[in-house]
């Protein structure tokens, strides 16, 4: 069998080493940049670059921003007494989308995982607590995933937290609005009939 | 809501632009890229850069290579008495795959496509035809994809040709290998029916 040309080559080989990417996708995508008009083929070969050069993580929240601080911990707007703290940017975004939450964040960038060989040293937790030290928050909004390393990094971030006496709340954990009961696993089911409120 | 710092929004939207990658697996991707060693992160971009400026089309059959004429066009090992023509170099590597196809290729890059205001002349045709007039060729086989375009431009392909008296030669359709009857369609099992050979 003949392989495709040098160049192209390479081209589905860098590509097939993203995420969810295979094989017959890379070769797809990088038919797809072929095809594209010169111009537009830098404007994605430059985006990558200078995504890589200018971006960087907040030295106060972990977050990833162009500019240090971020745009969250810069902005007086924002209740400095609360702090979120999320496992990853993406996280950042989605709690921003609910447009109800102004505090500040705190991104660990992983979460602890033992069978990963993810320890509380190698996220971004040393920050946080220095955070707790110098300033008056009042209180830690854990929102890492509600899986088992998530609920691990939240129990060990709380147990942590608590002497000093600042509120550590956890995110609920039920059925999601629009979901089926039906169709709920039992430890959601579970949590939900945990966390039931009287109405 | 606030958004994406530029640098990272702006590579986001690089990727989104490509096929079958949705806003999601954009955002996905770019965390990805983010995430890579800096080296890492130019070698992709380089690739983009390098495929899109050594990567042309073959002058002679249509298919994509980094040498001109390509290396098919080129080895004289080969068979230039039979043409396979096919849709997109992408159809070369299928081909190339059966390791049985030893003749020389024919690149149309599409297929005539009137609803897409597709027509003969907007195809990698002409050339084909000055190539059949030059050379001493003796079959063409047309593999175009077993769609309603890829039929029709074998239609068409086809009646142009045969004055010459060049034999000319469509790949059999009928049920896949390891495929199933029952699951086949109406269209694929009438069509393996028509084909049927005496054993």
């Amino acid at each position: 069998m003949k392989h495709y040309a040098k160049p192209l080559a390479k081209l589905i080989s860098e590509l097939s080493k993203l995420p969810g990417i295979g094989g017959k996708s890379a070769q797809r995508l990088a038919f797809h940049i072929l095809s594209m008009e010169d111009k537009e083929a830098n404007t994605f070969a430059e985006a990558i670059i200078d995504a890589k050069k200018n971006m960087r993580y907040c030295s106060i929240c972990g977050n990833l921003t162009d500019v240090d601080p971020c745009s969250y911990c810069a902005d007086t707007a924002r209740d400095p007494k609360i702090i979120c703290v999320v496992e990853s940017p993406k996280d950042v975004m989605a709690m921003e989308r609910i447009r109800e939450f102004h505090g500040l964040y705190h991104v660990l960038h992983g979460a602890i995982s033992p069978l990963d060989g993810i320890g509380p040293e190698d996220i971004n937790l040393k920050s946080l607590i220095v955070r707790l030290q110098n300033n008056d928050v009042e209180e830690v909004i854990l929102a890492t995933n509600p899986n088992i390393e998530g609920e691990a990094t939240a129990m060990y971030i709380s147990r942590l937290i608590k002497p000093s006496g600042i509120k550590v709340s956890r995110i609920a954990h039920g059925i999601p609005v629009g979901g089926d009961l039906e169709y709920a696993d039992e430890v959601t089911l579970s949590k939900a009939m945990e966390g039931r409120r009287e109405l």
